[in-house]
C-alpha cells in the first residue's frame, strides 16, 4: 500500500487505529482452545469485529515464533485473511548486516505480504536499506520506545547536546523517503513528539505506547498529527483482552470503536 | 551449555571456531536440490564434516524465516541434530519490550533449544533481561558490528567522548555476569578489540567478521583473546559455501581445518 491509499483510507473510516496483534495463546479465550489452530480463530474473529474501525494490523511476530512452525503457519493465514486495503506491520524489529537484512525483506514483504516492517537501526544504514529494494513497501524504524529501558541508550546526548533518537531520525531521513519509511515513537513522550515533528514534519509515525503501556491520547495527537494525519496509533492488548469470554469479538470492538470515535471528531476538527 | 563446559569443549577440541550456518537454497549445491528438504540435508552434511572442528554452530534466522514455516521446520531440525556438546547460537538480532522479548526467548530457548541468542541493545535494558530468566542460556549483545554501518550510530560520541558501542558495553555488563552474556565485535575493528578488553576483561566475545566479511585474524586473536580463550571466531560463508559440488562438505571441512589448526597453535602457545 502507498501513502496516498494509506492517507485515503484513514479519512474514509475516519480513523489513524492500528489493532496490535499480540496474539498469545496463553490468554485468549479458552473456548477456542479446542480448534485447530486456537490463534487464527482469534485473529479472525478480532478482524471481523474491527476492520471497519482500523487502518492497520500488527501482528507481533515474536508472539507466532514462540509457537515455532506453526505459528508461522498462522501468522501466514492472518496475514492472507486481513482485507486488502488494511495496511499491514510485522512488529519484527529486525536488523542486520545487508545479505541478512533482504533475506528479513524476503521473509515479511514476500513470504508474508506485509507492507511494512519494523526495524532496530542500531546497525545503521546498510542494515535499514535493503529493505527499500522491495516496491512499495515500508520500513518503520525505532527512533524512541515507549519502554523504561528507552533512557539506556535512546536518551543518551552527543557532544552537540543532540539525543541518540533525534540522531536517528536526522540521520534515517536520508536513507528513503517519507513514501516508504516511518518511525516508531513511544507515546509515554509526548511532550518530545513536538521536537520530532520539528526532524520529521512529514513522516508517518508508529506510536505503539496507548493502552497496556500507558501514554496519552491527547497530547499525542496534539503534538504529533499534521497535514495529512500523520499518525498511526497502535493499541493491542487493550483491545484484543478487552473480553475473555464468548463475547470478546464483540468487547473487542466496543473498545475499538472508542478509539476510533475520538480519531473522528480530531480529523473532522482538523478538516482531514 | 555453561561457561565451563564451553571452556572445556575448546581446550578439547583446540578450536575456538563458530560455523554460522547462513543456509541459502539459491545457493547450496544443485544436486541437494531434489531432496524433500535441502537446506536441512546441506546443514545436515555440512555438521558431520566440521563438528570435531567446532565449538558452536550460528543459524542465521533470516534464512530460515525467508522459507516460512518450511524454514522454521528446517531450523529445528537442525538445531536437533546438532551434537549436545556443541554450542548453538540464533543468531537472531531480536529486542523488543520485556513481554515481547521473553516471547523471543520462548521461541529460541524453549521452542528451539538454542543456548545463545543475539540481541540488539537499541531498547535498553528491559529489552534483553527478559532473556535471562531462563536457565543456562544466554545473550550475546551487539556491541561493535563489522558493517559499514556500524559508523552511523555506534561509534557517535557523547559528551564525555564515549562512543556508543562502549556506552552499550559498559552499561549493559552489569545486567548480566560473564556466565549469560557475551558480545558481538566485528573483526574489522581488531584495533579497538583492547579498549573493548578493557571494558569487558572476562566476557566471551562472538567475532562475526572473518572471512567474506573481513577482518585479520591474526589481530583479533592478539588483542581479543584472554585466560579462558574468551573468543568464538565465527566463519559463516567462507566455509559453507567453499564448494558447490557433490564435495562440497569435505571442502568447508578443509576451510574449518585451516582455522581450526591456526587456533589450536595459539592456544597451545598460550597454554590454554
Amino acid at each position: 500500500m502507498n501513502r496516498k491509499e494509506l492517507i485515503s483510507q484513514i479519512k474514509q473510516k475516519e480513523s489513524f487505529l492500528c489493532v496490535g496483534l499480540d496474539s498469545d495463546i496463553k490468554k485468549i479465550p479458552c473456548h477456542l482452545l479446542d480448534l485447530e489452530d486456537p490463534v487464527f480463530e482469534f485473529n479472525k474473529e478480532i478482524i471481523d469485529a474491527t476492520k471497519d474501525l482500523c487502518v492497520a494490523y500488527k501482528p507481533n511476530i515474536a508472539f507466532y515464533e514462540s509457537m515455532g512452525s506453526q505459528g508461522w503457519d498462522t501468522l501466514q493465514k492472518t496475514i492472507d485473511y486481513i482485507p486488502e486495503n488494511i495496511f499491514t506491520i510485522a512488529d519484527a524489529k529486525r536488523g542486520d548486516i545487508g545479505n541478512t537484512s533482504k533475506m528479513y525483506g524476503h521473509a515479511f514483504f514476500q513470504q508474508c505480504d506485509f507492507d511494512a516492517v519494523t526495524v532496530a537501526p542500531y546497525m545503521g544504514k546498510d542494515s535499514v536499506s535493503p529493505f527499500f529494494e522491495f516496491d512499495n513497501k515500508w520500513v518503520i524504524l525505532l527512533a524512541l520506545t515507549s519502554n523504561n529501558g528507552s533512557v539506556d541508550f535512546q536518551s543518551v546526548e552527543d557532544r552537540n547536546g543532540n539525543a541518540l533518537y533525534k540522531n536517528v531520525l536526522k540521520t534515517s531521513k536520508q536513507w528513503g523517503s517519507i513514501h516508504n519509511m516511518m518511525y516508531v515513537v513511544g507515546a509515554t513522550k509526548a511532550e518530545q513528539l513536538l521536537e520530532i515533528r520539528n526532524i520529521v514534519p512529514q513522516h508517518f509515525l508508529l506510536i505503539p505506547g496507548i493502552g497496556a503501556q500507558g501514554g496519552d491520547f491527547e497530547d499525542v495527537v496534539k503534538y504529533g498529527i499534521n497535514s495529512d494525519c500523520g499518525l498511526l496509533i497502535n493499541s493491542s492488548r487493550g483491545i484484543i483482552y478487552a473480553g475473555s469470554g464468548h463475547d470478546f469479538a464483540k468487547k473487542a470492538r466496543d473498545e475499538a470503536l472508542k478509539l476510533q470515535q475520538r480519531m473522528a471528531v480530531i480529523l473532522s476538527k482538523l478538516k482531514i
